[in-house]
């Protein structure tokens, strides 16, 4: 029962339905003292959002924000930060076609199996917009993590099995894309997320390794299939020799030069030991543990489901029908899904980083000095 | 902070170093009443041994394991089922040269980084042996799951990024690992898993998406670098006419035919209506839940990172060293990795059918009847 | 961090400030199919306003409740019950007086400590308000309760030291309360809370017993200082032989009598056997499972702590000051803490209803019959 | 299921029942760097051991504790810490004239109606026994609280009524309960706990109150029937002018003075100030954070339910019997319940410690400084 709820120590519990009232998000477990408005949520609202070039859809959202409870001027308080989105086109629309429909590639047989029964209205609590909510908790702790000097960075790497990391890559997808859209059909694609300034040894050895919960947190948005941490599939095809990320001691320099001829030969007396991998194939995380490169990891989208091209299904009534879904379908789900993966990633990172607090003994007399 | 514990409602929770007096599993939430023996264990146990075949290392283990606690003349109780191995070399070798070296592939650094200091023996927590605990914890799932006629194996099925599922690529793959190991390296490996017989609408839609929890149980196998659900990665890059699924209705024969005429023609008015899919791109799981078809997870794993073959790390003092593992390492970890998959799949599984039982109103009257 | 929800099963996750935009709650793991309107939760909302008598404040105070998520078409769907009500005079008031005191007796201090600041409008998270979102969340819990013929009913039982469960008792309370409210003072009193027709076998043995998850429930809300179980305080001064409740052997009638002549003698031949404790000690709650029989639990609550009589304290400042608490407090909580006590044993119970779904290989079948 | 996991950032999980091979416990959380050994657990299994004076069974129980993991060269390595004592009577016993019977003030009846049957072997998993592995547990959490300088200390404050704080109680008491073992009877009685030295802040407002997560802690150990904090019950029946704790700004010496002079007048410019409670009704937690205070709960325990006095009661086959519970059992717990009070209040105490280290921005900054 349940699994509206992410994260154990900055945890966010979601809610909403496409065409309810409202959707929303409250976290619990975000830090007092963070600098807090509206502002820091919406430039993650809009890069969601619909309507922001031809390969995706034209639908007019305002998607505005309010929150409600956590927030006292301008910071956080430590309290539970609770925010809704109001659905404004609820009412809008005649869902009785879909209604009994299970649409090919969706949620709405597993629904109906699970409760007897389902809000059919637009995708319901399957939705794409499901992820408002997991973005305006992610944007939260996106700030969080600004403040610590880490930095999460989704982007779009391939669309329709086209590398778009360069500009000819781009053009060719989005031909790809457009003529895709023309056949009333879509195309996958990847979104590939970067960390970057990780602490070392964040994540806990065993089940809840990083990258085990990385796992959880990107499989857990709609359409993806696959997760690749660093080399991913790669790894699987090479060998130890290859695939080991090795160590290196480096001299770094000294913090605090004692004086200016330090200054001029930085590591000689004033520097210190630093260790750093010499090759990133395991993006950034060994054992489960961040090791200090940059973490990379990787999504697979499948198609949008929703496609205007007639394809064979059943109703609950049990008869084999033939379907068009109409409406206006993102081709590909990537582009706006990509700041999706980003936030997921944000919130999975900060709750490791929460977690590790009380892994050592001088961290806790660091917090609790006995005076 | 732990995170040793996995599931929700059947959990477990593993304890134990390489080379500590004994590593253990306490699982809690077994439904009472299951008939188990040690020997319901013992055949997993066997599976993940080494020295089974020319891949694998030579070693001998016992790995006996004993029950402390939760069974009562053949059944389970309903409380906690403590399992124990105790590891019979563990004083036997000596681990100082080992003992302040970040080995490339390993947790070292990150345990290093984590605690200040780290069990140098053997890979202390993060080595293989830890997945004995789960391999136990996995044979009692997979008793439960067996009651109810589900069904969960993995398999081995590409080594060396070779297919092995069938007789020609086996007998390449085990040429490869050979030469391989001549070279004193290590090769990488899948292993899939499949569960037939499932019931429908398991899984929770949101973030505990079926999907999602599969995910993170098998990244958290050590070398796991990547996870894919049914068609994964290759989904991404197909259209969306040819990746859904579509459903379809069917008349199953009715169970309890009136009379010998309804035998003859048993859909004739006998029968009722089911679905199916029509095809299986998702891998048995849409929008997070179970739609009857075959779960389909496959992991990839990294190749063996312990190898002799001499290769570049740094030591905690600083020192850039050369440095090559000594001892019986399996070449490739797929073999016995296995096993694990399955009894973390199995895991998972259970879990999310007893986290839907509360799914529905009409499930709590049946249990707690208003008589 | 976080500590804003509760329950495992029946999840309610609650935020908000008494002087923000609104409060709310939102209950994951609300079976599916219950019917639900917000009218089942008004009678709940009304139970705690203010302004009921004399002995309450006479503030005016809508708090309508609007359901924002989980409710399709009249019935819970499943997913996340999301709701919230508005505070409507949040910029009414001048809160600089206290904004910088430690009131006796409140939580401002511990706020100031914990998080180095606090929302000082009206106690904030603190507030009385904040058991809005509770009675919300526990009125869905009765429903689902109701449903299965379970009551959970609270009463007040005592005022200042009087048991108020006679006319006697009401009228000497009453003009007890009235003479303190002119002296600018308060008191305490005491709420007991029953359960009734509990499906026996409730409540997991060791740390989630019954009670223990009861006495977690009751004690979370503001005012309460201590919790018994049936006798509890008075066990502690009693002897086993007083204290013990003895089972007995009964035969119910048969449910579908065979015959007319099985309805004259019931017990003949069709009845079955039962067991009854012969006396209630323990409270309905043995070794932390329900026994059969009528659970009581009671909470002792102390006097409001906003006085208007002066009292010495600090201020953040550090200087001692006198302070008068101004406003409509209420001279005594427990009239309206009442429906509180009764709302956060509703969620408990029905906690560990869900969670007991698991218990038996038998419950198990019954839901997944492996046909 | 379950419920045998107590702690959500210092989680013991146990295991084991009185005449099964093993009890244990499996400490996950616990900070590495801590010294730790088998010396530093036995004092505590020595104070719940039987046996010490004629007040408690003369039983003798070796109960040697063997830690099996987490523990490298004498310090905790962050990894789980599991630890077992063996049952070295386990077969010695005839069980079977009780295996059918529902002891009055058992848990007997529970385990039957819950599980639909029951490890009848001395109590299985409701025996007094299961507290060995809570006192093994909060060991390690006194001893990680001690390095903090916070102490929890429990002590026996009343038997069969009569209050043993005084010299002249304690006789008064011992003469008692020598009466009522006489008589094949038993007596209950209270045990308080202080916890002195504690930070301030620490709990989580709403349903994690510091005082709700202690109740729930000690209502969990078996015959607890009532839980004070505080002046608890008396509170409810004082009026809010005499219960409320008011603040005073104190002025603290300088910690580290100027100059010789400065400790002539420590006060005088390098004093600080300090907040302190000028009285203590509250027992150190207000608003379910602690306010620096000294931290008082008491636990009211029935009297042992097992007595030689004969008593009404049915068995599993619906025949009404008479009991006469034979063996050596205490006449009263809470000599031996003292030790698992301090035990649970120590676990509690300490993973409100690990939650609180989330709680503010600068807390963060300081453990992981961007630099």
């Amino acid at each position: 029962m349940a699994g509206n709820t992410f994260g154990k120590f900055f945890k966010i519990t979601t809610f909403g339905e496409s065409h309810g009232p409202a959707l929303g998000v409250v976290i619990d477990g975000c830090p007092a003292g963070l600098p807090l408005s509206v502002e820091d949520i919406r430039p993650y609202m809009e890069r969601r959002r619909p309507g922001q070039n031809a390969r995706t859809t034209a639908r007019k959202e305002a998607d505005e924000v309010e929150i409600l409870s956590g927030v006292f001027e301008g910071k956080t308080t430590g309290t539970p930060i609770a925010m809704i989105v109001r659905n404004t086109d609820q009412h809008s629309k005649d869902y009785s076609e879909l209604a009994h429909v299970f649409r090919p590639g969706h949620a709405d047989y597993g629904f109906y199996q699970k409760y007897g029964f389902r809000d059919y209205r637009g995708g319901g609590r399957s939705s794409g917009r499901e992820t408002l909510a997991r973005v305006a908790g992610g944007a939260v702790a996106q700030k969080v993590l600004s403040e610590l000097g880490i930095t999460v960075d989704a982007e779009v790497t391939e669309i329709a099995g086209i590398d778009v990391t360069t500009e000819a890559g781009r053009e060719a997808a989005e031909e790809k894309v457009l003529e895709v859209k023309e056949e009333q059909d879509s195309v996958g694609g990847v979104v590939t997320c970067f960390v970057n300034n990780m602490p070392t040894g964040i994540g806990e050895p065993v089940f809840d390794k990083l990258d085990a919960r990385l796992s959880q947190a990107v499989m857990s948005i709609g359409a993806v299939k696959a997760v690749e941490i660093g080399d991913g599939v790669k790894a699987s095809k090479s060998r130890g020799s290859e695939d080991n990320d090795g160590f290196e001691a480096v001299l770094l320099p000294d913090e605090e030069p004692d004086s200016a001829e330090d200054d001029e030969d930085p590591y000689q007396d004033g520097g210190y030991e630093a260790f750093e991998v010499t090759s990133n194939h395991a993006g950034g995380i060994l054992g489960g543990m961040s090791d200090g490169a940059e973490i990379v990891i990787r999504a697979y989208f499948k198609p949008t489901p929703s496609i205007a091209k007639p394809q064979k299904t059943a109703n609950e009534n049990g008869d084999n029908i033939t379907l068009s879904i109409k409406g206006r379908h993102d081709p590909t789900v990537v582009e706006r899904a990509n700041v999706v993966v980003e936030c997921m990633v944000a919130i999975t990172i900060l709750d490791a980083l929460l977690e590790n607090m009380g892994a050592r003994m001088d961290y806790l007399k660091e917090i609790y000095p006995n005076e």
